[in-house]
């Protein structure tokens, strides 16, 4: 039996105005995996792309406890030894466990052809997810399995709503040279939010879930509003508030932390606007934060984890 | 100058998943304003249809604060005289004062053909509302004017989104022999919400748009859960836990407490299955609470406040 190699897109959760249920996938970086079958348990070949810094152990490894999840769940016993490379920065709030445990089931799944619905794909990745970012939220693994926007209604059972893409929308990602550990970012929101804001943020991810369908792009830029993560982070990227500015002032329809951050994502109306906009928040970064920045335009990808040609 | 008459109908507003934010028309019952010229100011003719509860004081009837509203913000100088048919119970959860304020502003929009827009409608109607709910959410004014399911992403100034009902689409109301004050009701919410629960009721709008947008009835019956006014509001309707059980065992997508209650409302697939959940939920309402019961079968009505042929 030969090997499989999957890949797997980096994802913006949270999306401003969807904290915990809205995410969408990028057409690239992303994060491959390779399975291979062993007789049994899963183990870790290689990881590149970390720096040494991510765990070797299987059992401590995001991409290593999905496929074990995954093996799990259909009673399978043959294992998989996995080889991981990373093509997002980690801590980056680019969904970057998400990524290798989206690829490492999806890479499992079509080795052994177990052929598992996407909810299943999305259960046993969350296992991996929660290990990285020490709670099990679906927004970002739905849509790096799914692709486009995907709103997840309840993480478990897993409950998918997948949504329209507008054409013409165009994401840029800047992903400033810090890193932002999500359990500590999580840490500041709290238990509790205030009504009023409550309220706010409601109205904007329904208005934003219509102004998808309705390719309204005048209702996508006032709905992507942060009333909860954003103002209980914004002390984690310095300069955010520039930044944010100088993203609408190149025509961006909306600007915010990509999940628990330091990535900044914005949403534009055509490619062109987004090659401006990128333009105007990577020199923000580098005048607000310096070091080294890295900077993606991409459609909001329609095509989500996926086995690569062999 | 003749005088002109508006019809306004009844409305549910929070529809368990949008606090605030969401509501939707039914065809009826509603009020009817009736607006004659004067030469200034503007006086209550008569009332019909409130037993005689409701203040004959312009300024401090809904309809009459309304109508005042427009004629000042127009600059106006004419004034109106108001003959008000209450077809709405008082205090019902039916948006009962948002229909008088809707019908006012319609009539006097038209008795002195000023042609203002819907979000100016809903602003002065809600000068009218404000009045008798203790508070200005646009959630049952923005339907009474508009029609269909309306999500109020803001109420000041009114951003007004105007969602597809999709086709069949049903609504049951009725109306226990209770009276709740809206404002008391307020009082049950407090000023904070877990954020488990504000991310569960966000999760749940956003995948309710979409399945009007989809006509996904299953979705929209998986959506139509309160996790913020009903759990807070649930004893102000003795048996409500048993009525909503009646109401989804005879085929009801779900079922909730229509604004601030006592009415309850369902939402249904077709026409036929509406009128089982409407005998189901009726002979609960018997039951549990007794007295006279008033039950409503309507679609989810496209055409909203109108002007009635003289």
């Amino acid at each position: 039996m030969e090997s499989v190699t999957a890949f797997a897109p980096a994802t913006v959760s949270n999306v401003a105005c969807g904290f915990d249920v809205l995410g969408f996938a990028l057409a690239s970086p992303g994060d491959e995996v390779t399975a291979r079958p062993t007789a049994s348990g899963v183990s870790i070949d290689d990881i590149t792309g970390d720096a040494g810094r991510l765990p070797r152990d299987a059992a401590r490894n995001t991409a290593g406890v999905a496929a074990q999840a995954l093996l799990n769940l259909v009673g399978e016993r043959r294992g998989v030894a996995l080889r991981i490379r990373k093509g997002l920065p980690l801590a980056s709030g680019l969904g970057g466990s998400a990524a290798s445990a989206a690829a490492a089931v999806v890479a499992v799944d079509a080795l052994f052809h177990l052929g598992v619905s996407i909810e299943t794909l999305v259960t046993c990745a969350l296992d991996g997810e929660r290990l990285g970012a020490g709670s099990a939220h679906a927004d970002n693994i739905a849509p790096s399995i799914c692709g486009g926007f995907v709103l997840v209604r309840r993480s478990h059972p897993p409950d998918i709503v997948r949504l329209p893409v507008p054409a013409g929308l165009t994401a840029v990602v800047v992903h400033p040279d810090l890193e932002i550990e999500t359990a500590m970012a999580r840490k500041l929101i709290g238990d509790t939010v205030s009504l009023q804001d409550a309220i706010q943020q409601w109205a904007n991810l329904g208005a934003f879930v219509d102004a998808l369908h309705r390719g309204d792009f005048d209702l996508i830029g006032r709905s992507l509003e942060d009333r909860i993560a954003e103002p209980r982070r914004a002390s984690l990227v310095p300069g955010l508030a520039v930044i944010k500015q100088a993203a609408v002032a190149a025509g961006a329809l909306g600007c915010s932390l990509s999940g628990s951050g330091p990535s900044l994502f914005a949403l534009c109306r055509t490619a062109a606007d987004g090659e401006r906009v990128a333009r105007a928040m990577t020199d923000a970064v580098m005048a607000e934060i310096g070091g080294e920045t890295q900077t993606y335009v991409s459609s909001v990808a329609p095509q989500g984890a996926r086995v690569l040609p062999a």
